[in-house]
Protein backbone atom coordinates (compact mmCIF):
# COMPACT_ATOMS: atom_id res chain seq x y z
CA UNK A 1 0.00 0.00 0.00
CA UNK A 2 1.14 3.59 -0.52
CA UNK A 3 1.73 5.70 2.39
CA UNK A 4 1.93 9.33 2.00
CA UNK A 5 6.03 9.33 2.48
CA UNK A 6 6.23 6.86 -0.15
CA UNK A 7 4.27 8.83 -2.63
CA UNK A 8 6.86 12.41 -1.63
CA UNK A 9 9.30 10.06 -2.43
CA UNK A 10 8.35 8.90 -5.59
CA UNK A 11 7.19 12.57 -6.42
CA UNK A 12 10.70 13.90 -5.24
CA UNK A 13 12.20 11.87 -8.01
CA UNK A 14 9.30 12.82 -10.62
CA UNK A 15 10.27 16.16 -9.97
CA UNK A 16 14.21 16.30 -10.16
CA UNK A 17 13.77 16.48 -13.87
CA UNK A 18 11.23 19.65 -13.49
CA UNK A 19 12.36 22.18 -15.62
CA UNK A 20 12.65 24.15 -13.02
CA UNK A 21 15.48 22.73 -11.86
CA UNK A 22 17.71 23.65 -14.51
CA UNK A 23 20.37 25.39 -13.61
CA UNK A 24 21.06 28.86 -15.15
CA UNK A 25 24.57 30.17 -16.12
CA UNK A 26 25.76 33.43 -17.39
CA UNK A 27 27.05 33.35 -20.95
CA UNK A 28 28.61 35.96 -22.86
CA UNK A 29 29.87 37.23 -25.86
CA UNK A 30 31.02 40.40 -28.37
CA UNK A 31 30.07 41.73 -31.01
CA UNK A 32 32.19 43.84 -33.31
CA UNK A 33 31.00 46.48 -35.82
CA UNK A 34 32.55 49.16 -38.21
CA UNK A 35 31.47 52.34 -37.40
CA UNK A 36 30.05 54.17 -33.71
CA UNK A 37 27.22 51.47 -33.24
CA UNK A 38 27.63 47.86 -32.31
CA UNK A 39 24.19 45.56 -31.75
CA UNK A 40 23.91 42.56 -29.40
CA UNK A 41 21.98 39.85 -30.85
CA UNK A 42 18.15 39.22 -29.93
CA UNK A 43 17.59 38.16 -26.44
CA UNK A 44 21.20 39.54 -25.29
CA UNK A 45 21.79 42.62 -23.14
CA UNK A 46 24.79 45.27 -23.40
CA UNK A 47 27.00 44.72 -20.15
CA UNK A 48 29.81 47.01 -21.45
CA UNK A 49 31.20 48.53 -24.92
CA UNK A 50 35.02 48.93 -26.32
CA UNK A 51 35.91 51.50 -28.73
CA UNK A 52 38.54 51.74 -31.35
CA UNK A 53 41.06 55.26 -31.58
CA UNK A 54 41.41 53.96 -27.92
CA UNK A 55 38.19 55.64 -26.66
CA UNK A 56 36.69 54.76 -23.42
CA UNK A 57 33.75 56.89 -23.92
CA UNK A 58 30.29 54.84 -24.69
CA UNK A 59 26.30 54.99 -23.97
CA UNK A 60 23.98 51.85 -24.51
CA UNK A 61 21.07 52.54 -26.36
CA UNK A 62 17.68 50.39 -25.54
CA UNK A 63 19.91 47.93 -23.53
CA UNK A 64 21.22 46.35 -26.57
CA UNK A 65 23.42 48.56 -28.44
CA UNK A 66 26.59 49.86 -27.49
CA UNK A 67 27.29 53.45 -28.64
CA UNK A 68 30.76 55.04 -29.15
CA UNK A 69 30.62 58.69 -28.32
CA UNK A 70 33.91 59.85 -29.54
CA UNK A 71 34.58 61.85 -32.70
CA UNK A 72 36.01 59.90 -34.90
CA UNK A 73 35.35 55.61 -34.04
CA UNK A 74 36.67 53.44 -36.17
CA UNK A 75 34.64 49.89 -34.68
CA UNK A 76 32.61 49.63 -31.67
CA UNK A 77 32.49 46.20 -29.77
CA UNK A 78 29.31 45.17 -27.64
CA UNK A 79 29.83 42.78 -25.12
CA UNK A 80 26.34 40.97 -24.81
CA UNK A 81 25.47 38.57 -22.34
CA UNK A 82 22.46 36.29 -21.37
CA UNK A 83 21.12 33.66 -18.98
CA UNK A 84 21.79 30.13 -20.71
CA UNK B 1 -10.74 6.84 -7.07
CA UNK B 2 -7.44 8.27 -7.07
CA UNK B 3 -4.30 6.69 -8.21
CA UNK B 4 -0.82 7.40 -7.73
CA UNK B 5 -0.32 8.42 -11.05
CA UNK B 6 -3.34 10.67 -11.14
CA UNK B 7 -1.94 12.14 -7.74
CA UNK B 8 1.42 12.57 -9.92
CA UNK B 9 -0.01 14.54 -12.05
CA UNK B 10 -2.18 17.12 -10.79
CA UNK B 11 0.73 18.03 -8.10
CA UNK B 12 2.36 18.45 -11.62
CA UNK B 13 -0.40 21.03 -12.79
CA UNK B 14 0.01 22.86 -9.28
CA UNK B 15 3.19 22.60 -9.49
CA UNK B 16 3.63 24.59 -12.79
CA UNK B 17 2.96 27.66 -11.33
CA UNK B 18 5.48 26.82 -8.06
CA UNK B 19 7.86 29.88 -7.31
CA UNK B 20 10.95 27.69 -8.78
CA UNK B 21 9.37 27.61 -12.15
CA UNK B 22 10.01 31.55 -12.09
CA UNK B 23 12.73 31.92 -15.27
CA UNK B 24 15.44 34.48 -14.48
CA UNK B 25 16.35 36.88 -17.17
CA UNK B 26 19.40 39.32 -17.19
CA UNK B 27 18.03 42.94 -16.75
CA UNK B 28 20.66 45.76 -17.31
CA UNK B 29 20.10 49.95 -16.82
CA UNK B 30 22.68 52.64 -16.59
CA UNK B 31 22.90 55.52 -14.66
CA UNK B 32 24.79 58.43 -15.83
CA UNK B 33 26.38 61.06 -13.06
CA UNK B 34 28.27 64.01 -12.97
CA UNK B 35 31.98 64.02 -11.26
CA UNK B 36 33.90 60.58 -11.61
CA UNK B 37 31.73 58.96 -9.70
CA UNK B 38 28.40 57.11 -10.21
CA UNK B 39 26.47 54.45 -8.50
CA UNK B 40 24.26 51.68 -9.41
CA UNK B 41 21.13 51.74 -7.27
CA UNK B 42 20.44 49.09 -4.58
CA UNK B 43 20.38 45.24 -5.87
CA UNK B 44 22.66 45.89 -9.13
CA UNK B 45 26.52 45.44 -9.33
CA UNK B 46 28.16 47.12 -12.01
CA UNK B 47 29.59 45.08 -15.36
CA UNK B 48 31.44 47.83 -16.72
CA UNK B 49 32.06 51.90 -16.50
CA UNK B 50 32.11 54.53 -19.00
CA UNK B 51 33.73 57.78 -18.75
CA UNK B 52 33.60 61.22 -20.21
CA UNK B 53 36.84 62.62 -21.68
CA UNK B 54 37.12 59.55 -23.84
CA UNK B 55 38.53 57.82 -20.47
CA UNK B 56 38.62 54.28 -20.75
CA UNK B 57 40.01 54.03 -16.98
CA UNK B 58 38.17 53.05 -14.50
CA UNK B 59 37.71 50.81 -10.83
CA UNK B 60 34.64 49.26 -9.51
CA UNK B 61 33.93 50.18 -5.47
CA UNK B 62 32.13 47.72 -3.23
CA UNK B 63 30.90 46.49 -6.31
CA UNK B 64 28.13 48.65 -7.30
CA UNK B 65 29.84 52.17 -8.08
CA UNK B 66 31.68 53.16 -10.78
CA UNK B 67 34.95 54.98 -10.26
CA UNK B 68 36.83 56.76 -13.39
CA UNK B 69 40.19 57.27 -13.38
CA UNK B 70 41.69 59.78 -15.55
CA UNK B 71 42.57 63.45 -13.75
CA UNK B 72 40.06 65.27 -15.32
CA UNK B 73 36.24 63.51 -15.72
CA UNK B 74 33.57 65.46 -16.51
CA UNK B 75 30.69 62.49 -15.79
CA UNK B 76 30.86 58.89 -15.30
CA UNK B 77 28.19 56.03 -16.31
CA UNK B 78 27.74 52.87 -14.50
CA UNK B 79 26.33 49.88 -16.76
CA UNK B 80 23.95 48.08 -13.76
CA UNK B 81 23.08 44.17 -14.09
CA UNK B 82 20.67 42.20 -11.90
CA UNK B 83 18.68 39.20 -11.95
CA UNK B 84 14.57 39.70 -12.47
CA UNK C 1 -7.71 10.60 6.68
CA UNK C 2 -5.28 11.98 4.08
CA UNK C 3 -7.34 13.60 0.74
CA UNK C 4 -5.15 14.51 -2.01
CA UNK C 5 -6.11 18.16 -1.11
CA UNK C 6 -3.88 17.65 2.58
CA UNK C 7 -1.25 15.27 0.49
CA UNK C 8 -0.27 18.74 -2.13
CA UNK C 9 -0.32 20.63 0.63
CA UNK C 10 2.21 18.40 2.62
CA UNK C 11 3.89 18.19 -0.28
CA UNK C 12 4.50 21.93 -1.69
CA UNK C 13 5.78 22.30 2.25
CA UNK C 14 8.03 18.99 1.48
CA UNK C 15 9.31 20.89 -2.01
CA UNK C 16 10.14 24.14 -0.67
CA UNK C 17 13.53 23.51 0.20
CA UNK C 18 13.79 21.71 -2.81
CA UNK C 19 16.85 22.65 -4.96
CA UNK C 20 15.67 24.35 -7.76
CA UNK C 21 13.69 26.76 -5.12
CA UNK C 22 17.56 28.22 -5.10
CA UNK C 23 17.66 32.16 -6.89
CA UNK C 24 20.50 32.69 -8.30
CA UNK C 25 22.11 35.77 -7.75
CA UNK C 26 25.04 37.90 -9.96
CA UNK C 27 28.04 38.53 -8.40
CA UNK C 28 30.97 39.93 -10.03
CA UNK C 29 34.59 40.40 -9.26
CA UNK C 30 37.39 42.63 -10.53
CA UNK C 31 40.67 41.35 -11.24
CA UNK C 32 43.61 43.67 -12.00
CA UNK C 33 46.72 42.55 -13.73
CA UNK C 34 50.07 44.76 -14.95
CA UNK C 35 50.14 44.19 -18.62
CA UNK C 36 47.33 44.07 -21.18
CA UNK C 37 45.86 40.85 -19.95
CA UNK C 38 43.89 40.52 -16.74
CA UNK C 39 41.82 36.51 -16.38
CA UNK C 40 38.56 35.89 -14.35
CA UNK C 41 39.20 32.99 -11.88
CA UNK C 42 37.61 29.91 -13.00
CA UNK C 43 33.83 29.59 -13.86
CA UNK C 44 33.85 33.12 -14.38
CA UNK C 45 32.99 35.49 -17.80
CA UNK C 46 33.95 38.61 -18.44
CA UNK C 47 31.80 41.28 -18.88
CA UNK C 48 34.37 44.74 -19.80
CA UNK C 49 37.29 45.66 -19.01
CA UNK C 50 39.59 48.51 -18.61
CA UNK C 51 42.88 49.53 -19.07
CA UNK C 52 45.68 51.72 -17.84
CA UNK C 53 46.44 55.06 -19.70
CA UNK C 54 42.82 56.03 -20.09
CA UNK C 55 42.78 53.75 -23.12
CA UNK C 56 39.13 52.34 -24.03
CA UNK C 57 39.85 50.06 -26.75
CA UNK C 58 40.28 46.53 -25.85
CA UNK C 59 38.55 42.93 -26.73
CA UNK C 60 37.74 39.59 -24.91
CA UNK C 61 39.94 36.43 -25.50
CA UNK C 62 38.49 32.84 -25.02
CA UNK C 63 35.41 35.19 -23.15
CA UNK C 64 37.39 35.40 -19.51
CA UNK C 65 40.74 37.23 -20.69
CA UNK C 66 40.48 41.16 -20.85
CA UNK C 67 43.31 42.33 -23.87
CA UNK C 68 43.44 46.16 -23.77
CA UNK C 69 44.52 46.74 -27.69
CA UNK C 70 46.58 50.39 -26.67
CA UNK C 71 49.86 50.19 -27.91
CA UNK C 72 51.49 50.84 -24.25
CA UNK C 73 49.45 49.46 -21.57
CA UNK C 74 50.74 49.25 -17.81
CA UNK C 75 47.39 47.48 -16.44
CA UNK C 76 44.44 45.60 -17.35
CA UNK C 77 41.39 45.00 -14.99
CA UNK C 78 39.00 42.49 -16.06
CA UNK C 79 35.40 42.62 -14.28
CA UNK C 80 33.95 39.09 -14.45
CA UNK C 81 31.06 37.76 -13.22
CA UNK C 82 29.15 34.78 -12.26
CA UNK C 83 25.73 33.32 -11.28
CA UNK C 84 25.75 32.26 -7.60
Amino acid sequence: EETLDSIIKKLKEALSNHPSTVTHTLSCTSVKASGNLASCSAGMIATGCSCGFACGSWNIQNENVCHCLCPIIDWTLARCCQLS
